[in-house]
């Protein structure tokens, strides 16, 4: 088993990291909350069905009383009315301040269990079990929790880091393709921005059976790495913002999809190989690196490349009214490995960036 | 002007009395919020008819663009589609994370404002502007922001503390006498639980006409008690219990008349007097206690005795089947001026309490 600490001051928690450990969860789970009698676990209609039953069988073994709620599987379920129906289930339930929640499923359980844990009785500890590679390197460090308004994604929610996390990735062998690789964007960002060694590490692993044989080792350096950063900048005001590499742009794609055409790991994909070019345009990036993150993007299946109206990239940049202030931070590499957020006028990254998307 | 600073760590902020300081907000506001741009002001359909006008032309002259949303008022506004109704607003407005959230009124209205301002883009800049001498003296500090639930009140909220808090006695003036007296009966409790001293000097001063003459040195004294104990402990896991006093008993009388037929303050008032004669029949507090409490109690026109069903008392001990663990601390006094959360088992307290309330 692999165990990552993440040393917040007051709220340090453990990230374990083992095949079949979904199996022992009631144990490392009442290791955290002795005293808690009750757990109330949060799943969707897709992990539920797989993996709750089980679930189940190893917390009650650890002596918890349980109730398991199951959202509907997708985005739609992170919004205000199902965190008051949770929140009306919990204490129906008899949750009290000693006790816990436990999100079973993807970044949308996470996010909305974990705000739900946030707030009711002002606040109840928290263990994840996330069951997606996306979840796993990216939403279960760093204890931001959301619901989402109809005026955007992650508008309403809290920071509130969990008591524990258990990753098994047993659990991504029922993943879809399409959504391991959704996932796999947000591991090659990780290379990028902060590890060459490990962006090569992956690369030399083009095929899924080949990442899963190092899938521990994968899911280790990349909370490790993002672990780094949160404890720098826990409420994201710096240090962060470098985890949004890709990401700028990527939003444009995703909005332009609706939020269905493309994933978010698609969008995040197609994302870095814009920001790959734009860092060259502007001087920043070294010229091989574009070819260098679009041959790792396009290996895993994911697109170099998206269309989307200049409007769509117009508003993500925030150049529209609504907007205030004309600089932005883009974040861009230095050099593979490597990113810094730089600080420009927005008219100018986007002259650079209608250049740079023009020609893809 | 009085000024108290409530000094957390790391989230020090200042609570300021004046007479007409509403039409100054503006400034003391910016002082703390210099790079606002927009506040989003919550109040209610009584308070903000009265003053929303004035404080939005003291917001406007320090240069902040606003926005009002008046809530019905009344408990029933506490609630979560309320909450989502405002984030939805304060994206519409444009709110940013360096914007803030105003509560304009009293205590249902700064619970959901906070909780609003405590999730809305996880979390701004919170002011309170409490109206109501039961909102001064209680709610404004300590941090508590909620909404209630079917399952009962105050169950989903968070820990929110506020930048600034303003209040202006001349808001007082348009309170009716029953709103008055419902807000003394905490300023009561403060000097029972606390200070001796501050018990005789309000029972001094039997009329409202007098109490109010003395209302910002009442106002800074029960502000500065309650900010000495929620700086000790500020989650509510331990000295904070001591406010509790009356309260075991007086959620019983407000559950039974079903939040209607009595206020808080009544039956807060009611339940001291009954904690008070408890405390002699456990041998805990001096004799002549109760009747000192029962009078300064009668003088401000609330109830000294409640009628509701044995069985609501039974289950505000928490003696039904939903609650766990077989005892109770139970808030008693030392003597006036003196609390103390003493532990018993909930059948000791309850045939105690049977005894004294059979008498009454």
């Amino acid at each position: 088993m692999k165990t990552l600490t993440v040393d917040l001051p007051g709220r340090e928690y453990d990230i374990l990291i083992q095949r079949g450990l979904l199996d022992r969860a009631g144990e490392h789970i009442r290791a955290v909350c002795p005293r808690a009698r009750r757990l109330f676990v949060v799943t969707d209609s897709t992990v539920g069905p797989l993996y709750s039953a089980r679930q189940v069988s190893s917390l009650a073994a650890a002596g918890f009383e349980t109730a398991v709620a199951a959202v509907p599987a997708g985005e739609e379920s992170k919004n205000a009315s199902q965190l008051s129906a949770l929140w009306e289930e919990m204490m129906a339930f008899g949750l009290t301040r000693s006790d816990a929640v436990v999100a079973l499923g993807g970044g949308v359980v996470g996010d909305l269990a974990g705000f739900a844990a946030a707030t009711i009785l002002r606040g109840v500890d928290f263990v994840q079990i996330p069951t997606t590679l996306l979840s796993q390197v990216d939403s279960s460090v760093g204890g931001k929790v959301a619901v989402d308004l109809d005026h955007g994604k992650n508008l309403a929610g809290a920071f509130w880091q969990p008591r524990l996390v258990l990753m098994d990735p047993d659990t991504l062998d029922t993943l879809p393709d399409k959504t391991f690789a959704d996932g796999m964007a947000e591991v090659v960002k990780y290379g990028c921005i902060y590890d060459r060694d490990f962006f090569d590490f992956l690369t030399a692993r083009p095929s899924r059976g080949e990442l899963m044989d190092e899938i521990e080792h994968i899911l280790y350096t990349c909370c490790d790495l993002k672990r780094k950063v949160v404890v720098e900048d826990e409420r994201d005001t710096g240090a962060r913002m470098l985890l949004n590499f890709g990401h700028t742009v990527g939003h444009a794609f995703e909005k332009a999809g609706n939020y269905e055409t493309w994933t978010h790991g698609q969008a995040v994909a197609a994302g870095m190989c814009v920001a790959a070019r734009l860092g060259v345009e502007l001087g920043i990036t070294p010229a091989e690196v574009p070819e260098q993150v679009t041959a790792a993007v396009a290996a895993l299946g994911l697109p170099t490349r998206i269309d989307c109206g200049w409007n769509d990239i117009v508003e993500a940049i925030g150049l529209d009214k609504k907007s205030a202030g004309s600089r932005i931070s883009f974040i861009l590499l230095e050099e593979l490995g490597r990113a810094a957020a730089v600080k420009m006028e927005k008219e100018t990254v986007l002259r650079h960036l209608e250049a740079v998307y023009r020609q893809m």
